[in-house]
């Protein structure tokens, strides 16, 4: 069935029916001019949003419809997450195509309720129009913070840990094989098949961010959309610091390495310059590495040393490989290439 | 210039450039994972969000690039005005085509900027994407309401006023000059430039809402983003009440009545059905009627009384006209019309 026949009520509806019951905080969820909510007291909101377009940030070549739901909401889950936030409400707007089926939109609002699920979000709004060409998703997502207790990316310090929630270039690896080889062939390794998931159901470290907000020695904090190059060099830029990242240390997980020796390709390009990993990057006083990195095993999260701030000042990434100190730049996912 | 040739961070800059400095309440504005922003101690949070999308809600025949940012906050100010809130953060996001100016691009902000000002409102984030072919502009909103106040649709009782803020159709009656001639062509009249404001610098009704909500005997409110008859139907079907209008008592400008006597066409249509006035519609209290009429003449603001709430029940809508009582159906604005 085609949008226009049913109506923008009745597709309303059938949306809506996807999504699983909002919380008790949420006071007035979809339904009226604006949703409504009582914020916890002495909390901070935290405010996020992304856009994705399709065939710029997603395809149907490599990416299911409920895949595209799950990622649209992923990316601001890891943003409120890089604060050191909990999310708490998503607004999801939608600009659908003449030609989208609505058993095609029903299945990207499966993807949202998947991942609302999992992370506790209400979905309480958001907007639904038509467009010509290009299915537009935008997602807006607050979350909550303790009072004056949001980790930013401008506070790192000479002698802090640099640090990675998780293995990073799954992302980038999924991409390639799905690129490569069609979905639809059937024709995946193992291993590739894993590296779809990092690519189609990236998990954003939620659990983490919170622990580095109470832990209190977290300085600076940043989530990896755009690759640990593009991210570390923010961190670096603004907090005025030279970061110092060891190549060898940066966590890449066994079938992204096994899938690129495979290919001839290089495993550390994808960490680096790959992006939509969801990980965390931060900067730690080094005095609570050892406590840290033990509290997350615990919890079963995971914190991986990549390096430490070695300078006040220069806003700079060196990236040490065998020996050799070279610059790392800021290249990364550009979103206004041509 | 092209956009692409600006990247994507010099292109931020420009526009960042543009918007008003923020308000103490924003601890975090644009630069970071998320905006950060401390809320009223004791209020609710409101969130609304509206989408965009050229050559469907706006084309340039007959907005400038300036409008088109005043109306896409526009309409997100008047949800939260119809909560009985008042505006706080803003995030926007735009996928911008390839043949885009940064110039035009600049002239939304600068349309955003001046409604930001005028409504105190802090743009704190947003996301900026490329697309292959339509502007899409999507713009968030938070509010905040004294908790436990805000204003819905559902509350209305037998006996209430029915209340209009303002005059309506002005909106539809300006897209009906400026389509039916071009404004390069520079042949309006001093009617016409009018509706044209009408149309192109809508202004939400902030300051009725917040009022309303205080006065403690407002039932209901909605904003007329899609004509009278839509929206005081969705107030009837919300209260489960029979709402009944007078036809002759609701406001209508005296340019859009010489316009429309002007071109043989019925100003009642535009008002009923036109939408994107941005004025509030509400049912009070009776017994608060008089008090609420002398104090909004008071501060400046207007409240004209348009019918009653004839019964509970029904979830209708009925327009008196020369003694006739006729049912007025909710036909508006239908975002999915092929």
């Amino acid at each position: 069935m085609k949008i226009n026949e049913l109506g923008e009520f009745g597709l309303i509806d059938k949306l809506v029916s996807k999504l699983p019951p909002v919380s008790k905080r949420t006071l007035v969820g979809v339904g009226d001019d604006a949703a409504v909510f009582r914020p916890t007291p002495d909390h901070d909101l935290v405010l996020s949003t992304d856009m994705l377009v399709q065939d710029v940030h997603f395809a149907k070549q490599t990416m299911s419809f409920q895949d595209v739901g799950w990622k649209s909401l992923a990316a601001s889950i890891s943003d409120i997450a890089a604060m050191g936030a909990v999310p708490r409400q998503a607004l999801v707007s939608v600009a659908v195509p003449r030609a989208l089926e609505v058993h095609e939109l029903e299945a990207i609002y499966e993807g949202i309720a998947d991942i609302a699920r999992v992370y506790q979000v209400d979905v309480v709004g958001g907007d639904t129009v038509k467009t010509a060409d290009k299915l537009v998703l935008s997602v807006t997502l607050t979350g909550e913070v303790p009072a004056g207790r949001s980790l930013l990316r401008s506070g790192a310090k000479p002698g802090d840990c640099v640090f990675l929630s998780g293995p990073v270039g799954g992302s980038a690896a999924g991409l390639h094989s799905l690129t490569t080889t069609p979905i639809t062939q059937g024709k995946h390794s193992y291993d590739e098949v894993v590296l779809h998931q990092f690519h189609r159901r990236p998990q954003p470290q939620v659990a983490a961010g919170s622990w580095l907000m109470l832990c209190g020695g977290c300085h600076a904090l940043n989530d990896v959309s755009d690759g640990v190059a593009s991210e570390a060099n923010e961190i670096a830029y603004a907090s005025c610091v030279t970061i110092e990242l060891t190549a060898r240390a940066i966590p890449i997980a066994p079938e992204v390495r096994r899938y690129a020796a495979a290919s001839g390709l290089d495993a550390l390009e994808w960490a680096l310059y790959g992006g939509e990993d969801y990980q965390l990057i931060g900067c730690l006083d080094a005095k609570l590495w050892p406590a840290a990195a033990e509290a997350f095993v615990s919890q079963g999260l995971s914190l991986h040393l990549i390096g430490s701030v070695a300078a006040a000042g220069g806003a700079q990434v060196l990236l040490v490989s065998e020996g050799q100190r070279e610059l790392l730049l800021p290249r990364g996912y550009n979103h206004f290439g041509s």
